[in-house]
């Protein structure tokens, strides 16, 4: 059995002293430097995979330095407190003596209790009836997700028309597919292209400085999920001076909201 | 001259390698440790006064890892990463060996740029015709702001009903009225009654656990906002096995979005 993409790239090797060693991938190459959903995966894997971690995410934030360059990165991951039922990590990945990305994680051991969800997913055509896109993606990583756009896709013609509005829709997974875990849920938060290609029609370059993904389920959860697809939805609220950010919904084809997002992107003009 | 209560709170002294010392404020207190929103802009503060910093907040995290007793605390910033024009910074506070919060910041110089505001202020009635509630505050941070809440105030009782929906809107400066700046727009980010309170009705145990400010904003548009009144808006998104998310925005009376905001919440049943 071939190792998925997903799992190459995030798979770290321990170095001591609570170091782990990564690798950028190929597979998740982005214009510069790597996906930043990949990154993110990283930096929670490094949590994910320590000995003495207490329960499952539930809070992470992951804060872009520097475009990683090609190569190994080392990984450091400690748990800064470790109450009765949470834990608070504090992650840095560096090339070098430089830190490329620094990270902070809440985990928590949770139990049932009385729940909804407020923010219902949004009626849409199955996944099944909306066409994949017609050609490969322009940058690496593009290619190793499945999406339909219900609402909102990369703009056919880049005419600097201002829309409306920034909001996507889409059905998304994996390509090929792969169960849902919660590092691959952290990189699917970042997905979505940036929200002011959507709303200007103009390619400007841009770059996410930080990330932050709520957890909203359980490991059972994301296992009944699966391969299944999730809805994700993603709008700015604010394009200010050089930066704007996006918020972000994950559901399951279910209806349960996994997860929750929201990032601040770097644009030029 | 006497010195406000907000900045009698964040004063942070220098205590030699890289070090400030801080203390609790019996003025911020919550029922059990102080106002989340006085360790946030404590937290920010040590990275506002340190000396390398570089340009003006945009992004920061902070989590909670403890009840803070009262008395004293360490306030340690390092900045992770000086790019050119951004920075990011790894902060934490501790009392005795232990942590008690955790933060990433990301400062930049920032420059005009195209802008937009794609979540509109919404349409209420005027800070001066909403009324002030009748009473003093349960616990003591609650007098330091003025808050006049348009739609969502706390339930007048404890019955237990399922609402609708968790939003509130309100109009809140500090009281008295200070000028606004970084510090205290990230304090007044965590005014917001917890939406479990809201959405049903019932007092249940609780604590925020992360929390993230992005800001829209540039020292020049607090300083031109003054000491008027902020909109803030908070809602919920989904409450599940313990946790609940809630996002908010901030806006100035002349309707500029200042700063969007999510946090995470514990909450026992």
């Amino acid at each position: 059995m071939s190792v998925h993409a997903f799992d190459a790239a995030i798979a770290l090797a321990p170095q001591g002293e609570g170091a782990l060693q990564g690798r950028t991938s190929p597979a998740y190459a982005n214009m510069i430097g790597p996906f930043g959903g990949i990154t993110a995966a990283q930096a929670l894997n490094a949590v994910l995979q320590h000995p003495q971690r207490l329960g499952e995410p539930v809070a992470f934030t992951v804060n872009f330095a520097a475009a990683l360059g090609d190569g190994p990165f080392l990984a450091l991951a400690r748990p800064a407190r470790t109450n009765r039922s949470t834990q608070h990590w504090v992650v840095e990945l560096r090339q070098g003596e430089q830190a490329v990305a620094t990270a902070t994680a809440v985990t928590a051991l949770r139990r049932e209790t009385w729940s909804a969800t407020e923010t219902p997913m949004p009626q849409t055509p199955l996944p099944q009836e909306v066409p994949l896109p017609g050609r490969a993606g322009r940058v690496e990583w593009l290619n190793r997700y499945e999406m339909r756009f219900v609402e909102g896709s990369i703009p056919p013609v880049w005419d600097g028309a201002d829309e409306q509005d920034s909001r996507t829709q889409l059905w998304v997974r994996d390509h090929p597919p792969r169960p849902l875990d919660f590092a691959s849920l952290a990189a699917i938060a970042d997905v979505f292209f940036p929200r002011i290609w959507r709303r200007r029609a103009k390619l400007t370059p841009l770059g996410t400085v930080s990330m932050t993904v709520y957890f909203h389920c359980s490991q059972a959860q994301l296992h009944a999920t699966g391969t299944g697809y999730l809805l994700g939805q993603a709008q700015a609220q604010a394009f200010r001076d050089g930066y704007f950010d996006q918020t972000a919904q994950l559901w399951n084809e279910a209806g349960e909201l996994l997860a929750t997002s929201h990032q601040v992107v770097y644009y030029k003009e």
